[in-house]
């Protein structure tokens, strides 16, 4: 069975300059993937009429599906539905459907409606037009030979909806896709090149059909295995060799972030956890409230980012009573004992450290406290400090993680 | 004068599957912008030679400069070094300085080294090699007639390493560029298209080689003017029209987020901020603490995401004893003053709300506190769970700017 190919094109002059960073591909991809879908490639163009005309053009010869996102919004700088028409010829008509939900859109949230908010509704007479209950602009869907081509708003939840409810139910119906399957692993511990080389006669002995990639993050290597019209199990006794190589520094064997493995099992343990946080500043809280019921598992955290506040707040003794930075096992135990017994947690966590070099130090300590013990990790900042507060985070989680399924 | 176009080219499957979030392609275009160096497109493609080259060759014919990131990692998925020898029709030799800075990060950390550690050494003959500092994989620089391509590590920090210590003082020298001119206005409390509508005379009043866009994002829109080749006298002038016409919902006439307007100014004030966040969940302390210096004008964040835990941290009273959620002004009050005192902060800021419907409702209340007097905000959130928090961060920091400014 012959691959199904997909280009992404993403349309605005934001994503030039970096003023915006694209989410929606990899969003996108993600959903497709599942399905069989390749995507060959990513392109992003300004909001130029000639450049959109290119791309559009060159990229349609080398896939069956494209994607386009952005250039539809109601300003003047949106000139994508324009460029659409130019390049199917054909010409604005209004969507009487469209029309009408943009008025009671209007009338709910009682805002005066606008010409150029009407003007949403003008559509090109060759589309098929995809509702879009979560904004003004709907999705248009253009076919070419076999060729599917859809535009969608730039904003996120926007195209997110529209996927969903339309395009992707549009694309399973319409295309026979070879089944890809993946396995991801999460470690930590050992760096890329190590684990390659423990990884060698693994590697050589694959499949054709079966494909290995390190995808390294601050802290974790993923590894993940792509299985082309391969059975499940075929696929899974690869990733279980896998994982007995990998060994002790498997972290998880599901392609989660690490507070969603460490929230799935609290939650099956009936237990709670609790954060003091002083270097990652609620970096480390944000994630887990991310998560949809989080408060099942998740307490809150005292961001005790200046030292008085880690006495008024927490109690701890541990520290001078000058205002500057103290980094000590001591501080790290007693802001996660202390915080696991002010909030009632079965877990507390404390993390104190700094995020750019101190008197030559870049330590981080880390404490995990249950009523059993309290536990500590010893760790060095190698980065610069938006990356440093990715790292410590990671760490902290790691070690976390270790405890809750001791 | 002409345009210096550049192609930003993202190497790796996992951007195609959406493993990955590309972060370079904006940091890129942030840095190249300022020196009137247009990107004109970013394409993505896998770790698939024909693809690879394919992209190279096409790109190439329409740009100035190639930038490529990815696929320079010593493990077997990444080609790039061995696609450019193909490309550029070179062989790989050792580069002695890199081979010796790679002995040299592994002595330092000593750990043992391997074969594809010392690979990183092996350069197509052809490049020119740019030392990198804080990785083992260098930089690859070749020239092509007037054309400039360079081959990056994916990795962020490596990639931003090589952009500025040697591929931006090279272009800079290479290339004479038009002058590029950007003003950012960043507003909030009216939407895109009412604001759209109020700028038409302006927006028709523009000359050819100035822009306008519109940047929308959850809580604001940033308004971007772009001069080509304009006089800051000029250019400024439209901008302070802008300004006026724009009237109170001016947020900030600097191209930055909230908190760093708040940090400025409290920072120029002298004065100190404590959060107190339940529905947020640490994401606003994490947006201050991610600023280089942040504890001089911030003091902490308790995030109490369980209700007794407001209790315990905060000891306020206007909440029910049982577990549930529950949203108030009176809570957001309570939990601003009662951070403000117990953190010794001159300013406190509440926030408790819904984000998902919750028996129909979906308030958020913002509360900000001073010695003084505490003023309270109640709004709405419409978006799901992830975008709720950026759009609750967002609209309280709105709401805490326009205290400290009063």
């Amino acid at each position: 069975m012959n691959a199904v190919y997909c280009t992404i094109l993403t349309i605005g002059d934001e994503l030039l300059i970096g003023q915006t960073i694209d989410t929606n591909s990899a969003w996108m991809a993600q959903q497709l993937n599942p399905l069989g879908i390749q995507i060959k490639r990513r392109v992003a163009v300004g909001d130029v009429r000639i450049d959109m005309l290119e791309a559009m053009q060159e990229e349609l010869q080398r896939t069956d599906i494209l994607l386009i996102t952005g250039g539809l919004g109601p300003t003047n700088d949106d000139i994508t539905k324009g460029v659409l028409c130019e390049f199917f010829n054909t010409k604005l008509i209004t969507d009487a459907a469209t029309d009408s939900w943009v008025r009671e859109i209007f009338e709910k949230r009682n805002r005066p409606i606008l010409q150029i908010n009407l003007d949403q509704a003008l559509v090109p007479e060759k589309a098929l037009v995809l509702p879009n209950k979560v904004g003004t602009a709907p999705g248009l869907l253009f076919t070419q030979e076999q060729k599917t081509i859809v535009a969608m708003p730039g904003v996120p939840f926007e195209m997110q909806y529209l996927m969903t409810e339309h395009v992707i139910p549009y694309l399973k119906e319409k295309y026979q896709t070879p089944n890809f399957l993946h396995r991801t692993v999460v470690t930590s511990g050992e760096g890329e090149s190590f684990i390659a080389t423990r990884l060698i006669e693994f590697e050589a002995a694959l499949p054709d059909n079966i494909k290995l990639a390190y995808l390294p993050k601050l802290g974790v290597v993923k590894l993940r295995l792509t299985g082309r019209e391969v059975s499940e199990t075929s696929l899974n006794a690869l990733f279980v060799d896998l994982i007995r190589r990998l060994g002790p520094i498997v972290v998880s064997t599901q392609d989660e972030d690490l507070e969603y493995t460490i929230s799935r099992i609290l939650h099956e343990q009936g237990k709670t956890l609790a954060l003091a946080e002083s270097c990652t500043g609620g970096a480390i809280a944000s994630l887990f409230t991310a998560i949809k019921g989080a408060s099942t598992i998740f307490k809150g955290s005292a961001v005790t980012y200046r030292n008085e506040v880690k006495k008024t707040l927490l109690d701890v003794t541990s520290i001078d009573d000058m205002n500057q930075t103290t980094v000590s096992e001591n501080l790290a135990k007693e802001m996660a004992e202390q915080v696991r017994l002010k909030m009632k947690a079965d877990y507390g966590l404390g993390i104190v450290g700094y995020l750019e070099k101190h008197d030559h130090d870049n330590s981080v300590w880390v404490a995990v406290s249950t009523a059993e013990k309290t536990v500590t990790k010893h760790f060095y900042t190698y980065y610069d400090r938006s990356k440093n507060i990715i790292f410590a985070s990671t760490m902290a989680l790691n070690f976390l993680l270790k405890q809750v399924e001791a």
